[in-house]
């Protein structure tokens, strides 16, 4: 028996063009001799609508386009993931076509409360987690997402011939064997061979990474779909690969999920150009790059803006990546607006001495000379913090925090310095003194990171631990023998300064729990 | 039987203050004569908790904080809102102490998965809705939150003496009679008076009303605690009011709510000046009414901001305000920034004509002097922004949307107009003019909304209709006989301008959906 894994790009509610894909996928399927064609969660609709599933006009559109498939199911079983509405509920189903006709649906059970999106606002729970259809004389069984609660229910079940899954699985750092490991439990538990099919693509903050996957019986992993581009793989039960396919890089893929991230955003909202802040600093220089590769470098633009407070090696540094990297650079100095801006305050300002006010202000001209480039060019700016600064509000609002999305949001300092190093495997691309320069804000004489920050290595354990991976202080204090009184120190700042990544642009989630979507924390509350 | 109920303003994990304040409420019944002692929902820990509720050191101190309670509860039965974990579960429960013991808990059935917070991401259900206790002879049954689903089981449960209802009911326009009418029917189905305790109190963009209410068996209001207050109501089952309570002022409702939100977002984060930018125009006029109403004016100050494009009567309008609400105002022009601007900018403009870049250049400068205000004299920003305005994106990201909290986020301009002439019911507090011109952002000559908007009267049905009523287009356009068109054109532009709400300050809720938490629409996705 072939299978036919069509991992394909949606983008939500488009359905003009997600229907010709699909409808693509299908025929191409039955001209290699796939018996069925299986398609991600939610392919008919793409993922996730959040509250566009609340729409009936919403939901019309997509009852209207299972018709549209039908004519084109002929001698294959076709799978294809859509939300349906059944006696006052909303289901996350598979739908199941046979002979150009809807045999039935199988219902998703598992439902999520958090990560990407709360599922269980929007669906109501299926009933069963496994649902079995006959085809050709084998026994087919259908489920849906990635859970624990299959991998049990699968060993309840009865063996399958077959099981089929479909998923719309977010991309997350270095996860991809304890996702291998949830799906070879449902396959070695019902002693099955499992088919998956996951989506591709990025949607708002979400990067769906493909990976598509085929186990055998034995729950070893026999074939594996590209990730981060669409891919259609013919799965043969009868003669596979006898060699595992090698596990992804994690540092690639995590480039590659920024990259695919950027490039969706723009391009599936038709926007082509990126502006953005190019600092000397590391954090912009990485952006750079996604950029360069998710748009090409004629799209991008870097915005050179040097203060008094700016070292000569930082502009520098810029200019040399910039000229390197071939992209458009301008350089437009700060120092007559800010000069203005003081001598216009100074009588509000009473003589009192510098402070954050006067780098805020600094942070904020450049926001706006970014933002009013974007909109007379017709660019968006790329936001090019990290999620270290954003953890611990090291970023003005308005400021550095301007921009339409989010490149590094989700990725911590020590990790944007791996990413560096990764895209600098082949050859310089960022200039080695970028990486190796002192992390600096350049806000005022002489500053560094460290003269407000503890070391990234420390702040991004703790970050991780309280962020990630829901940790208490008490606990994150005895796991890695940090001082409480330093912990307690970054987590009430982690705690203060909600309020300012409430107004953060859309970050990509690249882990577990990432601000934004997702993590709802209060902003006014007492400390306990 | 006397019952006291406690309608407290408590901030969210606030322990080391709610408790006391639980305490002395407890100890004030006992005095009173009261037997039994009824809180809100969630009353332990404040609500909504969000997040919070993930975190384990957080139900930690909630569990703890029940011990306080207990050595104040002899003599009395205490009925008190809290989160408890049972078997694996996080329950939403109302514990249950009689004679200084914890004799069970009565957990919430049906959860919420839209509006201010979604209750079913973090709570599982209760299996029952209504549960019943014995106490001092009587059946009382304890019930949490508002939902038709419990009026639907009071039907078939047998009479009690007394129902005792928790919840924590966020404010919503006009919407006191549908409230009445959800508890009314839980009397009458069960033939037994009712005792509701709701939470007062603003929190975040969240404000709950308080109007904690007494309905007799036969459904009918015999008491109700103040409005937008703390309140301790004694209600004697064996005596109480004949004549039912009068219905609250939707209008004066409207403005006491968005005083509180205001109030308890400052004073519950130590806050207690504010900044705000006076143009001349009807929503910084109301809000710099409701700034003084909950801050005091001494601690408002207005900036005006006028450039070449203001007009003069704008200017004095906005001056004579200041001087008749008595705060504290400074007149700072934008002009010389703006004029540099556009020097420094020139050689990038390519001579291109005067576009929205321009507009929103004006618009930053003046959120870059307000925060610039507000960092160095210690003031929150007000947003002045309305829902409107956000709708369709009528508005400058980082410039008139900059802010900490937006106060008339989530009330139309027509709502507006209403405000303002509330506020001037015993005399002109808001100059007349300013009532009656003509509304204009005044970026360029000669504009005015109209220009780029419909009439507000009907962009405000439409925004209501689709974003508070989530009707479809079509349904629009046949539920009031608009041009097909004009509803598509103002529809598309809410579509497209989720990305600049995504970055707005948290607005303060007054209807069922606005903008901001509770309302997930995706940024990119294709019009179907």
């Amino acid at each position: 028996m072939k299978i036919l894994v069509a991992q394909l790009n949606f983008k939500v509610g488009d359905f003009e063009n997600n229907l010709p894909k699909i409808i693509r996928a299908i025929q191409w399927g039955k001209e290699k001799g796939a018996e069925i064609v299986l398609f991600s969660e939610l392919a008919l609709c793409g993922g996730f609508p959040h509250d566009l599933l609340l729409r009936r006009d919403f939901i019309f559109a997509i009852e209207h386009s299972w018709k549209e498939i039908l004519p084109h199911c002929l001698d294959v079983m076709v799978v294809v993931g859509t939300p349906r509405r059944h006696a006052n509920e909303m289901l996350n189903s598979a739908m199941i076509i046979q002979e150009g006709t809807i045999i039935g649906f199988s219902d998703k059970k598992f439902l999520s409360r958090e990560g990407d999106f709360q599922e269980i606002c929007y669906f109501n729970e299926g009933q069963r987690g496994i649902s079995c259809w006959q085809w050709k004389g084998k026994k087919i069984a259908v489920c849906l997402g990635e859970n624990r609660g299959l991998g049990e229910q699968a060993c309840q079940g009865s063996r399958w011939d077959l099981i089929l899954n479909l998923s719309i699985l977010p991309y997350r750092y270095d996860a991809f064997s304890l996702r291998m490991a949830l799906f070879k439990a449902i396959a070695l538990h019902s002693s099955s061979p499992l088919v998956v099919c996951n989506a591709v693509g990025g949607n708002d903050h979400s990067i769906f990474d493909g990976y598509s996957l085929f186990l055998d019986q034995e729950g070893k992993c026999r074939q594996c779909a590209s990730g981060f581009q669409e891919d259609l793989m013919m799965v043969n039960l009868s003669s596979f690969p006898q060699q595992a396919p090698s596990e992804p890089n994690s540092l690639e893929d995590l480039y590659n999920a920024l990259v695919l991230g950027v490039r969706d955003y723009f391009h599936k909202q038709n926007f082509g150009k990126a502006i953005l802040g190019l600092s000397g600093g590391i954090d912009s220089a990485v952006v750079a790059c996604i950029a360069i590769d998710a748009l090409g470098k004629n799209e991008v633009t870097a915005l050179l803006m040097p203060s008094e407070y700016s070292s000569k090696k930082s502009v520098e540094d810029a200019q040399v990546l910039a000229s390197r990297l071939e992209i458009r650079w301008e350089l437009l100095s700060i120092t007559p607006i800010y000069q203005l801006m003081l001598k216009v305050l100074f009588p509000f300002f009473h003589g009192s001495s510098f402070d954050h006010t006067e780098e805020n202000l600094q942070a904020r001209i450049r926001g706006m000379l970014l933002m009013a480039l974007a909109n007379k060019w017709g660019c968006l700016v790329l936001n090019t913090g990290n999620k270290s600064e954003a953890s611990v509000g090291y970023c003005t609002l308005y400021g550095d925090m301007v921009g339409g999305i989010g490149v590094l949001g989700d990725v911590s300092k020590g990790m944007v310095y791996r990413l560096a190093e990764w895209i600098n495997r082949d050859g310089e691309r960022i200039p080695l003194s970028i990486l190796t320069k002192e992390p600096s804000a350049e806000l005022k004489w002489g500053q560094t990171d460290r003269d407000s920050l503890p070391e990234y290595a420390v702040l991004d354990l703790i970050v991780k631990s309280y962020v990630e991976d829901l940790l208490s202080p008490e606990e994150i204090t005895s796991l890695y023998s940090f001082p409480n009184e330093e912990v307690m120190k970054i987590i009430h700042r982690i705690d203060h300064f909600e309020y300012k990544r409430r107004q953060a642009p859309p970050y990509l989630r690249v882990t577990k729990r990432g601000f934004g979507t997702g993590r709802t924390y209060p902003i006014v509350w007492g400390s306990f």
